[in-house]
């Protein structure tokens, strides 16, 4: 186990950071989530788009990553996680995503919203979001029309983003410079470790580096940085990724981003001398694990991800 | 204060029973509601058209009126009835009616599901409906159409028999016969205390009496039965009802119900003695009490009213 009340804050959003979550919150004691908030689709594009509020989804995704193992906690969890179904107004909405929207109007405060549902869930760490107003993401990317492959288009929403044909060349906020958390911005300046991936790479996890108070506290953190590379390249934000490519995208984005850890699954590395060339280079480590759920998908297994983590807080 | 662990099973729906739960939740321990689901409006009738559920309205509210007197009671049943504004799909819906909706999804069972929104809010007692599956109201009206008013018309819906002219004759389920709850028939045969009203006299209190097996509840019990009056005629349902109407209204649909004790406001009575009569006749004891709210508005007090009801139940 890492040293008691080691505070570990990770960075992302979407199913990478639920898997994040879910390994961290069976071996950390304080652990708190940041999550990006320019999700402009689905259940949380509409309630976006309906009230001016936070996407919630992402939120409500990570805090039921956190929910306690016991029945109520999984209860609470599998009902904020419930879509609706059916062909009506309500098809394709999540209730936890209502509940949390109706706590910020109700409470007028988006982090003892969170903090509410987080009690709720008993959950075993804190969830908030990276930035307090909702955010657009923008994209330069290369070859968006097949037939005109090296034109660089600017693509609006993270949507967009995620789904176009080409090579993402870099990611933008609109607005550039929005409010951040300050919760957020002290807990990863106070960290001990500070985790950013897995997840869509330039959707969910660069975003943060997008904010400029949290990336100045991501680069000034006293805290070690651990990234965590994807299993594979992803459609839409990155094909033909090599893992190296990975941290190089980071690393373009945050130059001065100094990182400590970074740990990929052993048998998603195909070349595994030139990461260790490349991770070298940007002065970090190379962990190798077993951290691939055995289903063969591209998604990490919380309980070998939790023995990776373990290993490599403990180990430092 | 009453017998310690009396049972009280309290019928009703709306606001009405809102204002009586509010009440004896404050004096009794073992508190059980039960709640009409013929509602066809707001938020519960788009719910019930979209999903083909119980309309949850009735029951969200009465689990709000049980919440827990602490912050963490108060901050759920808050959350649970707020209402979305805003001109979108969510617009009037109740966040407690998604909740509920989404939990019997999840669960599968009516009665459970119920449960679990009582444990959240700390809930003093349990909320049960009266049936299980969805009605729909109708009633036998006097003079809906102002131009022909002997003409007796059958009136469909629950909001349409409370907002249509005229006088109603009777009311009716479809389908008559209907699946009712065994938990809330167990409650009331084994009650001490049955409470009914106020309310919605036509559309929240004498429902129940409409469900066979309920009504035999009602009738059989070993517990004692008190009738609430309600404060004033109400518009669409009971327009020009004296104190005694209701009383005979209640027996109309349930000519073998024993009734203990009739509770009426003392300032809302205009004829005492009229009243007097019709509840001697009825075999029941007359409690007039000032339990009506201070605002001038046609409510009850949920304290006075827990005082009346303390002393009805401790006099005994």
């Amino acid at each position: 186990m890492p040293p008691a009340g080691a505070a570990v804050v990770a960075l992302g959003g979407g199913h990478g950071l639920h898997a994040s979550l879910s390994a961290l919150r069976r071996v950390v004691d304080d652990l708190t989530a940041v999550v990006t908030v320019a999700d402009d689709g689905g259940s949380s594009g509409r309630l976006r788009e309906e009230f001016g509020v936070l996407p919630p989804g992402d939120l409500r995704m990570a805090l039921a990553a956190l929910c306690g193992d016991d029945e109520w906690g999984q209860t609470w969890a599998d009902v904020l996680q419930h879509r609706f179904a059916g062909h009506g107004d309500m098809r394709g909405h999540v209730v936890g995503n209502l509940l949390i929207v109706s706590l910020w109007e109700q409470l007028g405060d988006h982090v003892a919203a969170l903090d509410w549902v987080g009690r709720l869930l008993g959950a075993s760490g804190r969830v908030l979001p990276m930035a307090l107003t909702p955010l657009v993401m923008t994209a330069q990317i290369r070859g968006v029309d097949p037939a005109a492959p090296d034109e660089v288009t600017t693509v609006r929403g993270q949507v967009e983003v995620a789904t176009s044909e080409g090579t993402i060349q870099s990611v933008a906020l609109d607005p550039p410079d929005p409010a951040p958390c300050p919760e957020a911005v002290l807990a990863v300046r106070a960290a001990d470790w500070v985790v950013l991936g897995p997840g869509s790479w330039y959707t969910s996890v660069i975003p943060h580096l997008l904010v400029p108070d949290l990336c100045r506290a991501v680069v000034d953190t006293r805290g070690k940085v651990i990234v965590v590379l994807n299993l594979a390249p992803q459609d839409g934000e990155t094909p033909g990724f090599a893992p190296a490519d990975h941290l190089a995208a980071l690393l373009e984005h945050a130059p001065d981003l100094r990182v400590h850890t970074v740990l990929a699954d052993v048998r998603s590395v195909r070349d595994p001398g030139s990461l260790e060339t490349a991770v070298k280079e940007a002065g970090a480590r190379l962990v190798l694990a077993d951290i691939a759920a055995s289903d063969g998908s591209a998604r990490h297994d919380p309980v070998k991800l939790a023995a990776a983590y373990d290993a490599v807080i403990s180990d430092d």
